[in-house]
């Protein structure tokens, strides 16, 4: 069965999770919104009122005649299917629950630049941004690090969830080099306390299919129109 | 099996998903915090290196052996074990996605009187917190209004999913309810536009087990220290 993923073609964004899982999978997927036209279908779709099911916003993954939108819910849906969740309830709860713990990471990142509004510029929020980012650097950043480190010593492997790779690692891949990418400075000092994290990382980015695709044309550049945004003011 | 619930005793939060959920079931469970000792027992499981899949932040529930946290990853759980969930694959993605999109309006909603950090005061962002609340009441609360609407409209039955209440239907009303609270003036106006979901909040109330248990005082009012908080000037 060939996928079709739903997603802002400008952007990494949420969507990137599901592209990361996809391609990990080896998964036969369009990435419907980058081809000629793919835009206008994604928000026609998100309109007709012959989808039952409509999601309130993209990513949403089309597979066969199943819509399924929110990022940890296609996740959910895909771990199993493609040896990136494991077989039992409790790990996959277990799976589940580290990727919404990121989804609420992945939103005190995006509010370090957005503390006001989605719907304003950061230029009309730049001062509010720069005290959200100093809390989300003390005080957030620090605590979500220490937890996925505590995990990952818990655990013993080098993977979060049992002995192998699960959407939660290729997750927490993401977030890290979205952050490295955002804040190079702040991470730095991160990086040092979290080794756990870094190596599971830099373990992540050598997977092959991983490798492969983060050198393609296929994986979209980090940019100011993402989660995370390289402005230098906010890197104290 | 009697579950244990584990959250903040002093506020309804996160946890009240659970609880409405393990109310309207009529399982068998103990708030563990509201009990003597229990904050700190909570306290101390969350510390401790025997729990192997320890959780970021209170809600968690165990269940046997079982210890789940984040609270969508919860109602995952207990939905198809307490008929507050399809048993279809498809009707459980869906509900989890409703849930889901519940979860990001609701961060909204905190974010409202926490514009710049959680560990922060209000009393210390008040004047970020009229900026967001202002964007929050024009844009964002009627974009999700629009959407659960539009699920109803769609689906006909009175409920989100299918011909029976789920989860997903207690959450809404939850969400429903603690708006009330926090926005009394500019909920009139977005109740008048949206009908069908009025209409659930109202059926979900006067289910028996969620008419007792807003009666009891297992129900924790609404206050200053939760996520929905009347704060006279914020709501517009």
């Amino acid at each position: 069965m060939r996928y079709e993923l739903y997603y802002w073609p400008e952007i990494q964004g949420r969507g990137e999770f599901v592209r990361l899982a996809l391609e990990e999978a080896g998964a036969d997927y369009i990435d419907v919104a980058r081809r000629k036209g793919g835009t206008e279908k994604m928000l026609r779709l998100m309109d007709s009122p012959r989808v039952k099911e409509p999601s309130f916003a993209p990513p949403f993954l089309k597979a066969g005649k199943l819509f399924i939108g929110q990022t940890p819910n296609i996740l959910l849906f895909l771990g199993p299917r493609h040896g990136l969740a494991p077989k039992s309830e409790q790990g996959r709860l277990w799976t589940h629950q580290l990727q919404l713990t990121l989804g609420d990471f992945l939103v005190e990142v995006h509010d370090t630049h957005h503390p006001i509004g989605v719907g304003l510029y950061y230029e009309d929020q730049k001062d509010e941004a720069k005290r959200r980012v100093s809390e989300f650097l003390k005080e957030r950043a620090p605590k979500f690090f220490g937890y996925f480190e505590k995990v990952l010593t818990r655990n013993k492997t080098g993977w979060l969830v049992g002995r192998s790779l699960t959407y939660a690692d290729l997750s927490l891949f993401q977030v890290i080099a979205g952050l490295r990418y955002a804040f190079p400075t702040s991470m730095q000092k991160l990086a040092r306390k979290h080794p756990r994290v870094i190596e599971l990382h830099d373990r992540v980015a050598k997977r092959p299919r991983i490798d492969a695709y983060l050198a393609s044309d296929r994986r979209i550049p980090f940019n100011e129109y993402g989660i995370f945004r390289n402005y230098p003011e906010l890197d104290a």
